[in-house]
C-alpha cells in the first residue's frame, strides 16, 4: 500500500469494522467459525462453551454463529495464543521466518524480541535487519531496542548505541520499549549516558525492561524508580517478590541457559500470578525441537500442580497487559483471532494452531508462508560482517603467562586458577583466545582455560556474548589459527579442527549469528559438530559451544577474556 | 515553559530523573517523607510498613528514608490518591477548580470527565474550555471526548460533533479517548456515522467508553467487537458478568441520579474486582457536600462487607490500569505521590491529603491554589450561550391538545398520559414548555406535564439534557415566560417563579450549566431555590429541577419534549 491519507486510513478501518459489526451482530456469514469450543475464558477464570466467531482476523462474537469455514471443537479446549515476553531470536541460531516455522506448532503468536546480539555486531542497522526480517510473519514479532550495546566499554564490539541512535525506531508500530536494562550499577549510580535512554523511552511512553538479579533494597528502589517496569532474572521467589511488591511485572525465565520455572513456581498463583508472564530469554535449536517453547513452561507448570487456567492466563494475557499489545491474550470479541487448541490440559498435545484466523499448523504441518523482503543493502550488509585478516600460529603465539579462567560445570560464572604461560592438554590447561573481528583491529586477547577437556584440535565460535569476536580454544596454535580462520570464511558459526581437518562446521554467515538453513538443519550440524568436539576430548558436562559463548561476557564473574586480555570482573581489571 | 527541543526535553527530564535516582538510593535527602507508614500495598495486597520517599513529584522508594519535610504516619493508613473513572464535571454546577476544592477533602487525586454537557451547547470549544479550566488544578482532571453530541438528531442542541471535529483533542496530553457510545443501537446497527468514531479512537490507541445498559447476546457482541471497552450502565450483577467475560471493564457507578453499588456488590471479590472501577457519572452539589465521593463508595463498599484492601484498588489502581494512567494507582517507586491519609478502615476519616507530594488537605482545609487561566475569548463565549429573544405568554398560549407527559416518583422514565389542552393544577395538569436557546431559532415545543404537583407559579431551568434548552413548566403562562426570561437574563440556571416574583433562583452563566461560586453558595441558592418550588407545591417525591432536567432527554421512554413537541420515544415519533 502506498501512502494513505488519515482519511483513506479510517475509512478503510471503517469499511472492516463495519463488516465486524455485521458478523458480530449475526446478519452475515463469519469469515470462520470454531463451533462447538470449549475455551479458556481469562476474565472469568474459567471454561467457557460456545461457537467462536471470526471475521477480519479478530474474534468477534461467542455464543451461536455460521462462517464460510467451520471446524468442529467438540472435545477439545481452545486457548488464547501464546506470548514469549522475552527472546533474542538470533540465540536460535536461524532466521526469524524459520524461528516462526519452529514454534508455530508449540502455539507461539507474538514474541517480544530484543535484537541485542545482532545489534552488538551491526548496531542500528541490526535492529533494522531483524525489524525487516520479521515483518507480517505469522507469529507477530515485536521489538524492544537494545539498551546496553556494548555490555561494558571494557569490551570491543561492533557498535555503540546511544540513546539518539535508537530513538527513531520508537515511532515503529512494532516498537513496544527498551529492552532489558543489564546495566543495573550504571542506573543504581545515576550515570547519565544510561538513564537517558530510560528517559526517552518513557518520553515515548513505552515500556522498560529490567535484569537486575538479586537486586535489594534502596538500590532495587532506585532502579524502579528510575523507570524499569519488569525483571526476568529472578532465581528465586523472595527476589522476585521483592520486586512484584515495588511493582515490577516478574517474566518467569525457562530457556536454554537458564531455567528458573520451577524455583519461581511460588508466584504462579492468585496472590502475584496477575503480573507474572512467561519468557525463555534464549533458545538454542535443539531445546527448540525437544521441549518446545512457551507450550512447555505451560505444561510443565500444569505437571506441577499450578491451576491450568492460570498457567494458560500466564502464557498469554499477562503479557499482553505489561506490553499494553491490548488487542490479544484473551478469547472475547476485539481481540486477536490467535488460537491454540489443544486435547486436554493433562496430555496438552497441540493439535492446531491459528494466527488471525488463519490455521498456520495442523496437527501434523506448517502453512507456507512467504519470506520477509530484506532491503538488498541491509542483506548484503548483514553478510558481510567479518572484518579480520588471516591468522597464522604465530597470532596465538603468547609466551607470557596469563590467567586461568577455570570453567564450572553446569555453570556460567567462572573461577580464577591463576597463570600459565602454556598450553598443558594433560592437565586441561588449553590456550584460549577472542579475536575482533569486527574492524581488523588485529586486538587479540590470549588466556588459558581449564575444565574444558578438549585433547587436540581447536573449537572456534563466533557465537560469544555480548560482542561476538570469534572466541577460540585450542590444544595447539595451528589448530587454533586454522579454526578462527575457517570461521571467518563462513562468516560466522562454529568450528570444530583438527591438524588442520575440518571434523564438524555451522555457518552462521548471518551477521556471524543465524544460519540461512532450517532448524532441523542447523541442529543436525550442531550435533555433528557437539559430537566432533567430544571426541577430541571436550568434557561431557559441558556444552562446548555454548559454554565457550559466555567467556568472553565481561560482566559475569570470575575471570573472563575479551580482545584486550584477561579480566577480572569483579575488580574491572585486567590480570 | 516556551517551545523545547526533544534534546531539550530529554535533557530536563534526564535531570530531575538523576535526583530522583540519587534520592532512591538513599544518597540525597527526600523532599517529602511519610515516617512509619502502613500503607495499602496493590500488588500484594497486603498492608506493608515502612517510610515512603517523595522526590519531584513521585514516589521513590519504600524503606527507610529522611526527608526535607517529614510527617509521621505511626497509627495511620496510607492509600493511594481515588480516581473516579467517569464523571460529566458540569453536573457539580461548579468551575472544575471549584470542584477539586471539593473533592480534594474527599481523597480524590484523578477524575475522567467527558463535557458531554457544555459539549452540547458550545461543541469543540466546549471541551476546548474544559482542557484549559482544569489545566494543572490539584486534581489531574483526565478527558473522554463527547461521541453523541447531539444526543439525537431528532434534538436541537448547540453544536453537532463527528469524529473529525473532535479529531484533533486526540493528541492533548490529558485526553485518555472516547466517552461513552451512547448511541449503540447505531453501533450494533453499523451506522458509520458512529463506527467512524470508534474507528477514529481506536487510530489514535485511545479508549472507548460504553452505555448500553442490558445488552446482551450477539448485540452486545457487536457492540464490543466495536471496539467499546467498558461499561458503566450496569444494573445488576448479571448483566456486568455478561460484558466482564466479553472483556469489558465495569464502571460501578454511585452517583445522584443512578445509584449501582450495593447492587452490584457481588462484583467485588476475588473473580471479578480486577476490572472494576468506581465513578459517580454525576455528582450533585448536595450530594459531593454531604455524603462525598469516591471515598463513599470505599467506605459504604467495606461496610457492606467488601475486603477493604480490594475495595481501595477498585477506587485508584483498577481505573488507572484501564485508562494506562501507568504512573498511579498504586504506592510504589515511580509512581505519582497521590495519597489519602485515613484513620482506619473501619472509621474512614480522611486525615491528609497530598497531590504529586504536596499536602492539599490537612483535615481541616484545602491549601490554595491558582485558578487556570481561560483564553478570554473562551471565557466569553462560555458567557454569552443564550441566544433567545424575550418571551411572553403569548409564546407558550397553545390551545391544540397535547400529549401528557406522566413523571414517575424516584424514576426519570415517564408514562404516557394522553392528551390536554389547557392547564389544569387541580388535575396536576401543567404546561412544560422547550424554548431552543442556542441559536434563536424560537422554536418552542409544547406539552403537559402529570406529577410534578405545582400549584403556582413556574420552574425553568437550562440544565435540560442533553441539549440544555430552557425547560419550564407552570401553571400559568405569565410566570412560565418570566422564569424562562430570567434564565436566559442570568445566561442560564434555574428560577422559581410565582406572579412575576422571583422566589429562588441559580444563576449558572457558565454554558448555562456551571456557576461562579462556591460550592456551599451554589448548594445554599439550589437549597433555597428548591424550597421555594416545594412551597408552591412540587411534589417532596420528586426533587424539583433535577427531575425536571431529564424531561427533554429523547432518548428515555416512554414521552419527551424537545423543542419541536412531544415525543413518544419508543417509536421516535411526535404525539
Amino acid at each position: 500500500m502506498g501512502a494513505e491519507s488519515y482519511t483513506g486510513r479510517i475509512n478503510r478501518k471503517l469499511n472492516k469494522k463495519l463488516r465486524i459489526v455485521e458478523i458480530a451482530a449475526g446478519r452475515e456469514k463469519a469469515d470462520l467459525v470454531l463451533k462447538n469450543a470449549t475455551y479458556v475464558n481469562v476474565f472469568s477464570n474459567e471454561l467457557c462453551h460456545g461457537d467462536i466467531a471470526v471475521a477480519e482476523g479478530l474474534i468477534v462474537g461467542m455464543g451461536e454463529y455460521s462462517g464460510e469455514t467451520e471446524y468442529d471443537m467438540s472435545g477439545k479446549l481452545v486457548l488464547p495464543g501464546f506470548i514469549d515476553a522475552h527472546i533474542h531470536l538470533e540465540s536460535a541460531m536461524v532466521s526469524p521466518g524459520e524461528f516462526a516455522r519452529a514454534v508455530l506448532p508449540h502455539g507461539t503468536t507474538t514474541v517480544v524480541t530484543d535484537p541485542h546480539e545482532i545489534a552488538n555486531v551491526m548496531g542500528a542497522d541490526g535492529v533494522e535487519y531483524m525489524l525487516q526480517a520479521t515483518e507480517d510473519l505469522p507469529v507477530d514479532v515485536r521489538f524492544m531496542l537494545p539498551s546496553c550495546v556494548p555490555a561494558t566499554p571494557m569490551d570491543e564490539s561492533g557498535a555503540a548505541l546511544d540513546y539518539r541512535t535508537i530513538d527513531s525506531f520508537y515511532d515503529h508500530p512494532r516498537v513496544q520499549g527498551l529492552a532489558e536494562m543489564m546495566n543495573y550499577p550504571g542506573v543504581i549510580g545515576a550515570d547519565p549516558m544510561v538513564i537517558e535512554k530510560i528517559v526517552a523511552a518513557q518520553a515515548h511512553h513505552k515500556k522498560i525492561d529490567g535484569h537486575a538479579p538479586g537486586l535489594v533494597g534502596n538500590d532495587l528502589n532506585a532502579y524502579i524508580a528510575a523507570g524499569v517496569y519488569s525483571d526476568h532474572e529472578c532465581s528465586d521467589p523472595a527476589d522476585a517478590i521483592a520486586k512484584l511488591e515495588r511493582g515490577q511485572f516478574i517474566m518467569i525465565r525457562e530457556g536454554t541457559a537458564a531455567r528458573n520455572l520451577r524455583a519461581l513456581l511460588p508466584l504462579l498463583t492468585e496472590k502475584y500470578a496477575d503480573r507474572c508472564m512467561f519468557c525463555c530469554d534464549d533458545k538454542h535449536p535443539s531445546d527448540l525441537l525437544e521441549k518446545g517453547h512457551i507450550d512447555y513452561n505451560v505444561r510443565e507448570a500444569i505437571r506441577l500442580g499450578v491451576d491450568p487456567i492460570l498457567a494458560v492466563k500466564v502464557a498469554c494475557h499477562h503479557a499482553a497487559r505489561y506490553f499494553l499489545l491490548n488487542n490479544r491474550g484473551a478469547i472475547a470479541p476485539g481481540y486477536l483471532a490467535d488460537f491454540v487448541v489443544i486435547d486436554s490440559f493433562q496430555d496438552f498435545n497441540i493439535l492446531q494452531v491459528f494466527k488471525k484466523g488463519v490455521e498456520m499448523f495442523d496437527g501434523t504441518a506448517v502453512r507456507d508462508f512467504p519470506a520477509p523482503e530484506i532491503d538488498p543493502y541491509l542483506a548484503r550488509k548483514a553478510r558481510d560482517t567479518f572484518h579480520v585478516s588471516r591468522l597464522t600460529a604465530q597470532d596465538f603465539a603468547e609466551r607470557r603467562p596469563r590467567g586461568i579462567i577455570g570453567m564450572v560445570p553446569g555453570e556460567i560464572v567462572t573461577e580464577d586458577q591463576g597463570y600459565s604461560d602454556h598450553i598443558d592438554p594433560e592437565w586441561d590447561i588449553l590456550k584460549i583466545a577472542v579475536v575482533e573481528r569486527h574492524r581488523n583491529t588485529r586486538h587479540i586477547g590470549i588466556g588459558y582455560l581449564q575444565g574444558y577437556g578438549l585433547k587436540r584440535g581447536a573449537v572456534a565460535t563466533s557465537v560469544s556474548h555480548d560482542s561476538h569476536n570469534i572466541i577460540v580454544v585450542g590444544a595447539n596454535e595451528a589448530d587454533m589459527a586454522a579454526a578462527a580462520n575457517r570461521v571467518a570464511e563462513n562468516r560466522g558459526g562454529i568450528v570444530v579442527m583438527e591438524d588442520g581437518w575440518i571434523r564438524g562446521e555451522l555457518a552462521l554467515p548471518v551477521a556471524g549469528l543465524m544460519s540461512d538453513g532450517t532448524l532441523e538443519s542447523v541442529n543436525r550440524d550442531l550435533e555433528s559438530a557437539r559430537a566432533a568436539a567430544f571426541a577430541l576430548g571436550v568434557s561431557r558436562d559441558i556444552d562446548p559451544f555454548m559454554t565457550l559463548s559466555f567467556m568472553s561476557l565481561p560482566v559475569i564473574p570470575t575471570l573472563r577474556l575479551t580482545t584486550r586480555g584477561v579480566i577480572d570482573v569483579a575488580k574491572q581489571q585486567y590480570v
